[in-house]
């Protein structure tokens, strides 16, 4: 895929928002080169850069990754925003309200998205939905509340107030657009924290949406990024007294481990820390 | 000044915020500690630190400035937040909405600053106030919006509708609250910015607070700041070639210079630059 | 341990040079006071500071960390100051070779630390020392090699050579030093791979005094650093479903876990992981 | 000027280093792009880009420029890389000497940088040359010294010594080379300070041939950056009141200054600012 086909995609998000890869710069093959200067003939035996990115990401040796960078145009309700700001290696323009006149676009949930407060988990919701009445209430009253506020906001600029204070009681479900440029190093710590399935659903849906796009641009990365990042888990250190005394070391043979697709290292690794 | 002192001050901002300052590391003294470290004997003709720390300033020598550290603790209406963020440099915790309660506290402006939008400042209000009784029903409607929002997050939370949705429209006038630790340096900068005429007033008014409470902490790096930074003013190439045209370079005396508090090197600076 | 105590603290690392801790703002009771801002009522729960702490390093809840802030003086070798100035996010002032005259200490390795390069570590040296009188060859050439680079800039000096120009024929063994100033996340990062047996055993003793000096100022932290950092290891995709194939389920029992001092949820979700 | 063509271009710099642009990403309209986006309406009456783009430098709305981004490769001389490291607002991956073997080059001065200390900069050199023969006599004892480093690294490899200990005698004079990317704004910040007399003349070599590459790519931007910031200059609150004193007002004229090229915002600006 070129740049030219990606540029020019967009990929909608919520219910008026979307993600827009605008330009980037470099891809899988820009990593492996910026590894090679590092590393210079301590990397020729890695015959193919699969092997070299992989590696790489697997001893949390970043730099390469930093050394492509993407940027994006994002719609986005100002609550999500207000998540996505705090990731701050990264470089942002913002539609100022100061400038310019907000439009009339509020988010409103789907129906589905209406569930319960969840009960261990303190910051996030539950997987039970309201029942159906109360739901549809509720969306009702959230959408004559967004309504009320931009009519309310309306009538301040007509007053001719200015702008910057004009806004202030628009609610946080308004729609705003940013530019957001990052290098893939960060883009891979952003979207590890907003694909956790403790992110809010509404930011999570940009993060998918940024996989989406940037697992074409770096395939090798990506899939490195997923296997020993999003979908790696971490064990602590008396985790691992208890996992070295419950596994059946009579199953920890290097053939089922490269069977499984692991490198000849990464096999020998496992195998050693298991036996130590 | 010392810290027990001033870490029990609080100074209030706009209605219902303050500014706190919960704890510092270093002051002027450390800036000169560090500096001489990097400097050496270079700095040895500098008797005095006050010296010292106009002519790191002057020259852009920023990074002893680094090594002093403020940590605040701030009530800021959302808005103002939004602002205060893009000072990336810092480290920030914030009262969270998904985790807790909002409360019902919400930005309300002097009637005073219900200003008109500026006519050449496209991002700000002017001087001209709105005519008192379009005034008054602007204060009224707020308050009553404000109000309407909190009955509705209320009822959302009664609807146990995970907070993390309920808290979507509320306006962003609504207070929050963070820890912010930033050093002297980044501070400096963020003071640059927001005590700027064409700040908001809303976070001009937090800028004020905190250059009042620092100013105790490193007064002579503070005055320095407000001489070389804050009351500043940078000429272009093309200025500078105007300036020079248009002094009367009879009135350019050292003497003149040094009894306005210039150093030696600073006045032999300026008349070398028109004399050029 | 109090900071007067601890602001004399100086450990001495290598032949020649130290770490010596200057200042530090907040501990551990900074980082608990920070996270329950950000989560307010969600923190009710966990009646005491290290259940907090721990849970906050456990799910990379990091900002609290960064609110604490250390700033130390260090006097270490070139070549180990090139790797540490790698880490971005801290502040440093370094002692300036143009501006002052560089010392005469070279760093001159223990004989014990002459080693033959790894075979299987690209980057590192192995656990098999030079054979004696090879080493004591090295480690003599290397003496008067330092002594001769330091007469040739003193000669340079003598010639009234510009200091910045004299030194560029100084060995990257020379000594420096500098002021460093980091958070606690970023020093956390720091160590975790400057502990690691992969680091360059030069600037490991540099962690090691930095974990030393700072375990005393924020103990639970650190703790927890170990166990879920410093000690932890991730396992990746393929890893893990290798692992549910060879644990004996049998042994995944609850009590076994909260014996070894995990918390109840830590427990349920090592079992829950094993068993979905 | 295309891609492709900039892609090729590579400055030599000094006598054995470069600077080659690897890749970039956007130019001047990218900045335009992201403006708008910010200012939205609030630009609509910049009719031309050149004017926005000035518009931005002269008020200090850095993040458009932030939205460029260039990737350089560079071999430099340590001593040269231990000052370009400081900017830390960048990427970067060095070649490493425990990697890899180091090459046999060295910096050596053209006899015509071989000046005295300067009396007056305690940082730098003065214009007054090394005798001739004296100025001989450094550069043969700095390549001698050079070739002898060399040589005992080569014996150290030769012992098998770990390469990682082997390097530690090797001059700062030593070329690495590393790939660097930047945004605009931070690289015009790295200018401003490499491009200053005061910076030692081997980075200023680098900064040089930056600018040179980057002026083709962006140059509405980086004239915007000549006229602004890099031939700009700051007066102290002091010296304005100064100013103020000294120019003759009956030359302040509008037309003066409009037929200079300045625009009808900054030549009332300047007006104001003397009348006021």
């Amino acid at each position: 895929m070129n740049k030219e086909e990606l540029a020019n995609n967009s990929i909608k998000c919520l219910d008026k928002g979307f993600v827009r890869l605008v330009d980037f710069m470099g891809d899988d093959s820009a990593i492996v080169q910026a590894a090679r200067v590092s590393y210079g003939n301590g990397t020729k035996s890695y015959r193919e850069d699969r092997g070299l990115i992989r590696y790489l990401m697997r001893n949390s040796h970043t730099s390469p990754f930093e050394m492509v960078e993407f940027k994006f145009h994002v719609r986005l309700p100002i609550f999500v925003a207000r998540q996505w700001i705090r990731h701050r290696t990264a470089n942002v323009n913002e539609y100022s309200g100061r400038y310019s006149e907000m439009t009339d676009e509020f988010y409103v949930p789907d129906l589905i998205q209406l569930r319960h407060q969840s009960k261990n988990n303190k910051q996030g919701r539950s997987e039970q939905n309201l029942e159906l009445h109360h739901a549809e209430n509720v969306l009702k009253k959230m959408k004559q509340s967004q309504k009320n506020s931009y009519n309310e906001y309306k009538f301040y600029l007509e007053e001719d107030l200015a702008r910057e204070l004009a806004r202030i009681n628009l609610p946080l479900s308004s729609y705003t657009e940013w530019y957001w440029k990052i290098d893939l190093h960060n883009l891979f710590h952003f979207l590890r924290l907003r694909l956790d399935s403790h992110a809010q659903f509404e930011i999570r849906i940009y993060a998918e949406a940024i996989a989406e796009i940037i697992k074409k641009i770096v395939p090798i990365s990506f899939e490195a990024f997923e296997d020993f990042r999003l979908y790696s888990k971490s064990f602590s250190r008396i985790e691992l007294e208890f996992l070295k005394n419950i596994i059946d070391k009579s199953k920890l043979k290097e053939k089922a481990l490269l069977d499984l697709g692991l490198s000849k290292r990464e096999a020998t690794d496992i195998i050693d820390f298991f036996n130590e």
